[in-house]
């Protein structure tokens, strides 16, 4: 095989693949990135067997051909070249040489016969949406999936598409957290539960830019995003999601309005007194135009007040501060209203079209 | 005590006194940062017996006082607070309130009286740089001092004065790295070694301005720093340096002119293919008009060509590449200037006023 493409194609194509390439694996196949010539493009494959990412690289193909390369050290060798056009020219035994301008590098690849390729999937039903929305809509759940493996299904994402409304969800049994987009074109229903790690990296490729689309396509086994030169190709979980709207409610007996900003900014001071894994509540007192939060751990104390605009009962109730920051922490608003009931009762962050929800479960605290 | 000062004086007070605490230490007191305000200033002082260091803020003082606060937690507290007055109230018990617009922390300080005070010291013999040309000087040659305790002096520096000039030389038993720097005045001969831990500490908090200066006392045991409204006192290093003259040669029988950014470019490639703890020597190969690069490893094998200007034999020589890159990280020159001997002998990386020196052993090497 011989190609000669520029720098930063490759490395932009290595950097994409590379994200689906597992950091340990005892297959060492798994390990490589493949580069494929032989359908006349050049085509970059990368496949931890749960997720697979495979883009095509502008290139010149002076001799058709295929190799897998360890995907470190090809990543790195790449990275360092000087800034021009590189070949890559394989032989029959897999030794590989690497060249730039007079920088010459020998590594041995492996034979791509070996290379797991992307499982075929029939392209029927998809839906689109801008780089943009899917990149925000990410970010703004995947923090409250459960790292714990013990249900597999709080590890992933609830994507649920009706009509022309697409919902995601992620909850890990203290919090659920809940996006509506509004779609392009109106669908067929459709739920599939994507895992957390492929949302993860994928978010890290989109390039979210809300001028180009993505295209997803469902099977019953997989889900496909499709966009510009590159396809991933994911395994979804399977069983029965949670039902959700059971848990979601309308009613509360208090109704707060606050400055995000001065809400985030009064927590994330206040947890600097907790210690790591030390599960000290926020304590946080409403009343007529006033929210007051209290901490106490072994380090300190500290108090502070925030002026409210107030409907409903007064209420005294403790969260776990980190619930309250991550949530806050991806709402734009500047101005957010929270929706209580008792100190026991779950509270809700959510604007009134319910684009955005943020379920947080109160904890029992003592105040001293 | 009651004092008011903004956050931003108080922080970046706290900032500097802060690289003089201990990561570890098993008394606890030398943990925390010293507020003490009896003398009618705002002093803050951290120690942690080798390196001290003070800082005085500007604010009001209400109520005259001392007390001495955990650094990390009071530094935090601070870092996370409105950028606004702070006022810091404690009583006789040493619980201290650290109040802004409306947070309030509570926490337990200790007894300033326990405190370790900064070393009194004789201001006698003294010189005077820039807080540009110290900071330099340091980074230029504090990475070939040894991180190995068995000789004391290699974890130094040796600070040499003469007339107008001043050298800072550091050596690992691998390599010397010597610095000139020309003084604005004649000061008497004086030679110091300073700990490696205090040049590093200090790098960090100097301004790096070219109009500010440093004034520098010595005294037998210690050798004081003084810049704004900064003291960093720190021990020296006792015993007799090393006779680095003896070691230098201007004899030659290869000298190369070579782009530094190109053989530096092209040693950082030819690392990727070694991996960590492995010690594969790069082989440079020099003839007329080229230095050829090569390095083998398990992973793979690299080799580039670089123009050069050759005056006298040609060499064939195996070098440490983190020497190399080490020292030619901290040349500003675009062309440098390499003087060797044979493979067995020492290589010098210096400029014609020997305003850098930058010694480099070579190693065997086999040649496949």
């Amino acid at each position: 095989m011989k190609l000669v493409c520029s720098k930063s194609n490759l490395l932009t194509g290595l950097q994409v693949v590379s994200k689906a390439v597992p950091n340990k694996t005892t297959m060492s196949i798994l390990e490589c990135i493949l580069i494929d010539s032989t359908g006349g493009e050049i085509k970059l494959t990368a496949n931890d067997m749960e997720l697979g990412i495979e883009t095509i690289i502008e290139g010149d193909i002076v001799e058709k051909g295929i190799i897998a390369l360890d995907a470190k050290i090809f990543l790195e060798i790449v990275r360092k070249l000087p800034d021009n056009d590189i070949t890559i020219t394989t032989d029959s035994n897999f030794k590989t040489t690497i060249t730039c301008e007079k920088a010459k590098f020998n590594i041995i690849g492996k034979s791509g016969e070996d290379f797991s390729y992307l499982p075929m999937i029939e392209r029927n039903e998809s839906i689109v949406l801008s780089q943009y929305t899917l990149k925000e809509v990410i970010r703004q759940t995947i923090f409250s999936i459960s790292d714990n493996d013990n249900n597999k299904l709080m590890s992933g994402e609830l994507f649920e598409i009706n009509g022309e409304e697409m919902r995601v969800i992620s909850l890990d049994g203290h919090r659920i957290s809940i996006r509506k987009i509004h779609l392009k074109n109106s669908y067929p229903s459709q739920k599939v539960v994507v895992p957390g790690k492929t949302l993860n990296e994928i978010s890290k490729i989109l390039g979210g830019d809300a001028d180009k689309d993505v295209t997803i396509f469902f099977t019953d086994k997989h889900i496909v995003f499709e966009f510009e030169n590159t396809t991933v190709v994911s395994r979804l979980i399977e069983g029965e999601y949670f039902k959700i709207d059971q848990m979601l409610s309308s009613d509360y007996e208090t109704k707060v309005e606050i400055n995000k900003k001065e809400l985030l900014d009064c927590i994330d001071r206040a947890t600097l007194l907790i210690k790591e894994g030390d599960k000290k509540p926020i304590i946080i007192n409403i009343t007529d135009g006033s929210m007051e939060l209290k901490i106490n751990s072994t380090v300190g104390s500290m108090d502070e007040e925030i002026d409210i605009s107030k409907v409903g009962k007064d209420l005294m109730i403790g969260f776990n501060p980190k619930f309250l920051i991550d949530a806050l922490r991806v709402i734009d608003d500047e101005t957010i209203t929270i929706y209580l009931v008792n100190p026991k009762a779950p509270c809700f962050i959510r604007d009134e079209e319910n684009n955005y929800i943020y379920l947080i479960l109160p904890v029992n605290f003592t105040t001293v």
